[in-house]
């Protein structure tokens, strides 16, 4: 029971989705995908280069939001203040069809050293975009890849937790981004 | 003038970087790169599956001995302590190839989507393994997974900084990746 209401490219994403979790990413043509999703092949390749950008379809927004958080947060802020501006941003990208297609999405990128790849470029992109933010603030270059990181590791244990948990609860990623980001800030005491 | 005695295995890789270099990574083959090092395409084959995995050549080397460094620190060591160890044994297997292969490779992972995904995964891959030995030490999670990121960051930076300066002097990686760590701790004071 969809809690949304896909267009196309929402519909393409969950077809894509499901056909690599039951036939395997390399197994999955984009012929396939387009017809689960009741769209043309031309239609798909108006939204997506190929299958594996499906997965990676959100790393452009994710990417301006969390610069764009970063970039407007008040002027005193500290460089974990403004990351968790740039976390509240991104995290209100992330909707119910975020939330439900998470933990099998996780799923395909396991089975697949391809798409694995593509993941871990995808996180590598995020972190330089928030470090590159946070440069423009006048935050200096050590300090300022560092927060990135705790950044990035904040979005992806939050989203993790959101994802994974009670999807009935009507809590927003930002709850658990912002939580996890503490956490880390906590943690960050006890390096030694 | 190379300051090394290269076997297949070396000789693959310098060729393999200077090819994708000169002409290009997508442009470049396998026969080009078994030619260039005075191999058959066989001896290549033996040791790497594919043109790409020529670029992560020692990621399976780094890892164990970053792993093997966390797990032998004494007891006693803080978790940055133990990741120092980690990078002490991991700079140990980086040698005058390795330095000045280090910005021709910067160039050509730049100059490449595939490259820097599979350099992304690499980098995923060895902070996975650092979290790893970490947790296994009894280091609890949120702060392995920061320690490991520090470790990480430390070496790329020490890296960067020992492969691009000054190739006449003497300096071993080590002292640079431990240098990079110090001011990672230092910067991580100044978060906020």
């Amino acid at each position: 029971m969809a809690r949304w209401e896909p267009g196309a490219r929402e519909r393409l994403v969950v077809a894509a989705v499901d056909l690599f979790t039951e036939e395997g990413y390399d197994a999955t043509t984009v012929a396939q995908i387009a017809e689960r999703a009741g769209v043309t092949k031309s239609t798909f390749f108006r939204h997506f280069s190929d299958k594996r950008e499906v997965l990676v379809a959100g790393q452009e927004t994710l990417s301006r939001l969390f610069t764009e958080g970063i970039a407007e947060a008040p002027d005193g802020a500290s460089p974990l203040e403004a990351v968790a501006a740039g976390l509240q941003r991104a995290s209100s990208a992330m909707g119910p069809m975020n939330r439900e297609l998470g933990p099998r999405l996780k799923a395909a990128v396991a089975a697949s050293a391809e798409l694995q790849e593509r993941d871990a470029l995808k996180s590598v992109s995020l972190a330089a975009a928030m470090t590159a933010a946070l440069v423009a603030r006048g935050v200096p270059d050590p300090t300022a890849q560092l927060a990135a990181e705790l950044g990035l590791l904040a979005f992806k244990r939050g989203f993790s937790e959101w994802s994974e948990g009670d999807q009935d609860t009507d809590n927003e990623l930002a709850k658990y981004a912002l939580a996890a980001l503490d956490e880390l800030r906590a943690a960050s005491a006890s390096l030694g």
